[in-house]
């Protein structure tokens, strides 16, 4: 143990970087894998899961909360290190504040961020920065940023900032941009970036955008501008809607733009040589899995050929007349006689009923699994690079990820 | 390089357990944990499984055979490195023989064996000690284990050894045995133990049996008598057709008497200490997850509550008149009226379908999820001890995990 505590010292991290692919539990990072394979090529290519895989983490919440969490819960777990409810957000069983990561972080001059997918002042995000005690408080929660003293916040959520709010934030010193063209005059902390009404568009449907790795590369361009450090906390949060949905190309799509973001912080990683990364999920979503059916078979090559999302692709054939055309080339493939007239009949119900008719479409080409459209119990995985690493080395529950990263924070070594 | 060369050198096993948990993939071992927890205590007490993880593996046969392995195509990868088809038994795509980890100890003077509690000519067992164009060769593969000068071959298939074939295995100095009782009589090499016609009896259908475990502690007495070493195979075989079944009573049964083969074998790592012991799947059966149908709940305690195998519990009730307060006390929860007009519906059309019928009412009770009866493509995990164990840190291919017991066998010293 005394040998332990020197390598940590040793090995103590100026900046530490915690990514979570929300609902990304093992059979996403499996599929992600074959979904990436050129299948023109003996081999099949590791991702960057592969090479940074270092161990597993348990999710499960506070007893009263059984063994499935939810996403309060688990990034409750990840950032004060204590299980809680499922709905908490960084308050205990008691409903009593829980100290963050970023709380934490902030205390010891370190700069603190969140660069996130989803809107910001979701449930992950949430418990990163500040406490309630419902993650369905998002008004509450956008609020309470404001005493935050975060110096990046940026993802979508434009509507629950109200802007009398906004100007609050602008008088605090910050930089309120809503465009991605704008993060370009952004050069200084602190920014409020909120790029949506609410989530940042599905990959599927503008695959160049590469959002999430823009905002990315400019929170790590904006925060290590302090020569104490920062913590930087990166959610691809929509790989948890996709699992909801059971939308496995989404999802697969998601996946890919959360792997060029963590691919983003690993060439920080690799540069900086002072600098944690840590990649785990916050729980498993949807009980995909690839491969189903009592076939033993998946087909990514499907999910390529998939030109828009599901829910897109339903609302252009409800507005169409002659729809079937538009299906047939944005799903990549022709359905059969009989799986159109189960679309002709989802389609007359409206664009959810077309969507899921059309995201049952894609499984069914695919052979993909799903089992629910909540979350599973099943562990995630640990993913880490950089000083302090191997710290997360082999099994350890979720409340331990933060143990383990408060350990790192310079205020431990003094 | 040079110094992983020489730690690996250090630290080289004189013996080494690979040990398969067949399907045994990660929502298994998860769901295990929640199985064996008390929950009148505040923790979440560790599994066996938790304190040796150290890594995954991915499991994808040959490119011929697509993303999702067989039992044979993966034994295959962990035996001897390669790749190939599935349905082979270390046999590559062009079908010629591949050297296996049995043979490879065999040949440099180390006691070789296999523990399983399927037939012992199963496609995992008969991937470690010999070859065949296909599985399903049963008679075959039989027949060729008598070439393999195997020093323990325990587990069952009575069926598939004639009294000729048995009397060449006698000749040759193997003591024959067809009973657990009489395992003690055995305490020399060499030993053909066939304790069940086909596969071992279920765990669920007799708890303290610990017949894997008995036959593994047997294997271990045995095979340490050669001072040069040994290699051992230990297989969780029916963690594998309980997935296949989609029978999660059955399958976390088996899940104990695996885990305590492991917790058997961990005892002698620890006392030995020139031990490695490897455990892992080959691959993730029936799309298993905890937790399903859009429920945050996994409900573990339903499963302590059936007293028999699904199987079991249809041939009973069809076999008796008053068969509903049978259902009722060996379910270990009484059905509803409509769940019981399901079942006697499922009653007259025979033992399968009432079986089928049990397993998806346990399934509503404990609300668990399957997306299959066959395979799925996602990563398993790996677990170590012993030296060489960090070897198998991180991610890895299952063909790695093979390639890596080579590096520490005897030979590659020389
Ligand atoms: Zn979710
Ligand atoms: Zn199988």
């Amino acid at each position: 143990m005394a040998n332990n505590a020197q390598n940590i010292s040793q090995s103590r991290p100026k900046n530490i970087i915690i990514m979570i692919g929300d609902g990304m539990g093992p059979a996403y990072t499996s599929g992600y894998r074959y979904y990436k394979d050129n299948p023109e090529t003996e081999e099949v290519e590791q991702t960057v899961f592969d090479r940074l895989l270092v161990g597993m983490a348990s999710t499960y919440p506070a007893r009263v909360s059984g063994y499935v969490t939810d996403s309060a819960a688990a990034a409750t777990a990840l950032s004060t290190g204590f299980k809680s409810y499922n709905g908490a957000i960084s308050v205990d069983v008691e409903k009593r504040q829980l100290a963050t990561l970023l709380e934490k972080a902030k205390a010891l001059g370190l700069s603190t961020g969140v660069a996130v997918s989803s809107q910001v002042n979701h449930a992950t995000p949430a418990a990163f920065l500040t406490h309630s005690e419902s993650r369905k408080n998002y008004t509450e929660i956008a609020e309470r940023y404001l005493d935050t003293d975060a110096d990046v916040i940026l993802g979508g959520g434009q509507r629950y900032f109200s802007e009398e709010l906004i100007n609050k934030f602008t008088a605090k010193g910050y930089q309120h941009i809503t465009e991605m063209s704008q993060l370009n005059s952004v050069t200084t902390p602190k920014v409020l970036g909120l790029l949506a009404d609410v989530q940042l568009p599905w990959v599927i449907n503008d695959k160049q955008a590469n959002q999430l790795s823009l905002l990315t590369q400019k929170s790590l361009e904006l925060l290590s501008q302090n020569p104490n450090g920062f913590v930087l906390l990166v959610e691809g949060s929509l790989i948890d809607w996709a699992g909801h949905s059971n939308d496995i190309a989404t999802a697969m799509a998601e996946m890919d733009g959360f792997a060029h973001s963590i691919e983003v912080v690993e060439q920080f990683v690799r540069e900086q040589k002072d600098t944690l990364m840590i990649v785990t999920a916050d729980h498993n979503t949807g009980g995909l899995s690839v491969g189903a059916n009592g076939e033993y078979v998946w087909k990514p090559e499907v999910l390529h050929q998939v030109k828009a999302s599901p829910d897109m692709i339903a609302a252009q054939a409800i507005a169409a007349q002659e729809w079937q055309p538009i299906v047939t080339n944005l799903l990549g493939f022709e359905p059969k006689i009989q799986e159109f007239a189960t679309l002709t009949n989802a389609r007359m119900q409206g664009n959810e009923a077309m969507a899921i008719a059309l995201r049952k479409l894609i499984d069914i080409y695919s052979n993909t699994g799903w089992t629910t459209e909540g979350h599973t119990g099943d562990d995630v995985q640990v993913f880490a690079a950089g000083p302090g690493a191997k710290l997360f080395s082999g099994h350890q529950d979720n409340t331990d990820i933060a143990n383990k990263i408060f350990s790192l924070l310079p205020s431990s070594a003094q």
